[in-house]
């Protein structure tokens, strides 16, 4: 008997129907001979609803009385789910994070997991009963909730799997698993049978949003394989595990992700002397903004031009935040824009071989899309180019890298 | 500075606008220097929205699993509150019934408080902070959450002003105090400034539904003053304090209280012996009915009937129960009726003077109401009569021993 760790987003369990339809498929597998333990997000847009009453109230809601406002979303979700298994006749029962002994640290909205006291989910799987924990939240050492970021129910899930040494996670969505590139953009992507952590972070970092990056990365570092499935079908889905692509696709691309929601600032003729960086980027940590991708120029009559690029969302904060910076680090200006997309190539078999980031430039070039910055990392190769060329390149990139199936 | 425990009712927190105005009233009391920890209900009808979300999972749902769904009811209401309040300056914190060291029994949707450790209250308190505290929830030696069923906030409150020797418990509910009548029925009917808690017991269990039964209880238990009083305006409430009448209205009745919700069963010729209630009563108990006014006839030709009220929800279970109970007892058969209300006069200062019963039987007469079933108490009379002409009984009552303002 194998013990599984299923997770279930918001969208397949968005209202009674659905909840019923989990439960049955939570059944059906509880019936073939395998323990169970499931991790649940909230209902539908049940998150969304709570932030927005808490911002009806507040415009800055305090972060301790809004994880506990949020944690209530799965509280809802996992009883209901534990009803209709018993009415279905499988022994059930749901815990909040708390009951599961889920430890996180105490920063509120994005707490991390200390360490999982398995005890009570063992006792309740003992008495043959399927587990049903509340994702996303855990408890403080001093008793209070914290939730862990958005998202954060995939952390849950990858979590308690390796906390209760089960033979797998599987993470239910509302994909069918991870493509070579976004289906809808490019109609003859394919869907992994299997990709390497590393592969997968880049991409969901790269705005794959299939999963959270932090539950793959903490899978990674504990090798426990990770199924990433649609819970409205029973097709086969695609399993994050170690070094799936060196034995299966060594010097391979292996899939082209892309992100539309990005804006950039340029900080113009930085003086090009220690620790400005660390003036621009610790204001903007503070701020609590995250900056992705950060390219400097060479230094030209010692000043340099440093650009990076933040979420569109936090674009208006962001500027506020530089300007001062720019000011008081004697740089001449700071710039922005919008209308950027972000597009990456990922594949562990990059790592060791040449010309794939010349072949990416290459057909953009053929293709006549414009390379407005660039980064690179050991699997993964990133340009921001124009939105407005974003399908044209994923489309471009799929072929040139021989994505598509059969080739 | 005094300690003062407030509860909030659903009615007084249904929106944002109305939390805030909650908000408002608690910082106020708290800048003239009292020291206040609140009780809060879930908002409006949010109870009864996740109990029909339960009921459309299952028919019978599981008791624990809707203990911690209802529980989140609470928990949304009290952190919304005290992001209002830290909004106005005001530091707060809200606290789960488990955080706030409510210890409860196993006994789902109806458990009692066990007892309640107020180390964690006392701490936020002495931080200077307003601790806002989920009603009608506890925690269970075996970390589950249990409700104390509804109206179990009122009994959160009583308990907690109990366990904080605090100087007075406030229930702000949508009602301005307890009256002599019910003044939609009643318009000369007066506001009592005081009430005893035997008179406002038998009341409420008589149909004012101001306050729930076992929170006046409780109070009467440890003398604990319990102002009602409404949320909505500044006017003085009712205070529920110990021998408020024998002071003040030495044989007197106090008030009239009426229920329609009232449905009764009479078992037939039952042979008189012993066990005979106890073959009838258990098994209703057992079935979760609630019995009110029992009256049994006395034996002839060593039969009797017997006969019951319950509410006419439970009426079709209780028929189904008592239909089995009378084959199996020999009785002759079960008959039920629906169209009844109970009236009933209550005052303390009955208890001692006799002429009470004769004077209300004698104004039902003269104002030709039937009266079907009577039950005393020390301090109560009740009569079961025709819902037809249940606001009639009140207002010739009311007339009758003196009630209205002057009188």
């Amino acid at each position: 008997m194998s013990l599984i760790v299923q997770k279930y987003g918001g969208s397949s369990l968005a209202d009674i129907a659905k909840i019923k339809r989990v439960a049955r498929r939570v059944a059906k597998v509880r019936e073939q001979g395998e323990q169970v333990v499931v991790v649940v997000s909230a209902m539908g847009k049940t998150t969304d609803h709570l932030i927005e009453m808490a911002h009806r109230v507040s415009d800055q809601p305090d972060a301790r009385e809004l994880d506990r406002l949020l944690s209530t979303g799965e509280a809802i979700s996992s009883t209901l789910l534990a009803m209709s298994l018993k009415k279905l006749g499988c022994p059930a029962i749901s815990l909040s994070g708390a009951q599961a002994g889920i430890h996180t640290d105490s920063s509120y909205s994005r707490a991390r997991i200390l360490n999982i006291e398995t005890g009570r989910i063992f006792r309740e799987m003992s008495k043959g009963k399927v587990v049903i924990v509340a994702g996303f939240q855990g408890i403080t050492r001093d008793m209070n909730i914290a939730t862990l970021g958005r998202g954060g129910s995939d952390t849950t899930a990858v979590a308690l799997a390796i906390g209760l040494k089960a033979d797998m996670c599987q993470i239910y969505t509302d994909v069918e698993g991870i493509y070579t590139a976004d289906p809808r953009l490019v109609p003859e992507a394919v869907k992994m049978e299997k990709v390497d952590y590393d592969e997968m972070l880049e991409l969901a970092s790269s705005g794959a949003k299939v999963m959270h990056a932090r539950a793959v990365e903490l899978g990674g570092i504990y090798g426990m394989p990770i199924l990433v499935a649609s819970s409205f079908s029973d097709r086969a889905g695609t399993i994050i595990c170690r070094e799936a692509s060196f034995m299966e696709n060594i010097n391979k691309v292996r899939g082209i992700a892309h992100d539309t929601n990005v804006a950039k600032i340029t900080v113009v003729r930085v003086p090009d002397q220690p620790g400005v960086a660390a003036a621009i980027f610790v204001p903007l940590a503070e701020a609590g903004i995250s900056v992705d991708t950060i390219v400097q120029n060479a230094s030209i009559e010692n000043c340099t031009d440093l650009t990076f690029t933040v979420t569109r969302d936090d674009l208006p904060r962001a500027i506020e935040v530089t300007e001062k910076v720019t000011q008081r680090i004697g740089a001449e200006r700071c710039v922005s824009a919008v209308g950027l997309a972000k597009i990456s190539v990922v594949g562990t078999g990059m790592q060791s071989t040449p010309g794939y980031a010349a072949k990416m430039f290459r057909s953009m070039k053929d293709a006549e899309i414009n390379i407005q910055m660039i980064t690179t990392s050991e699997i993964k190769i990133t340009c921001i180019i124009s939105e407005g060329r974003v399908e044209d390149a994923v489309r471009v990139l799929h072929k040139e890298f021989g994505l598509a199936r059969g080739e």
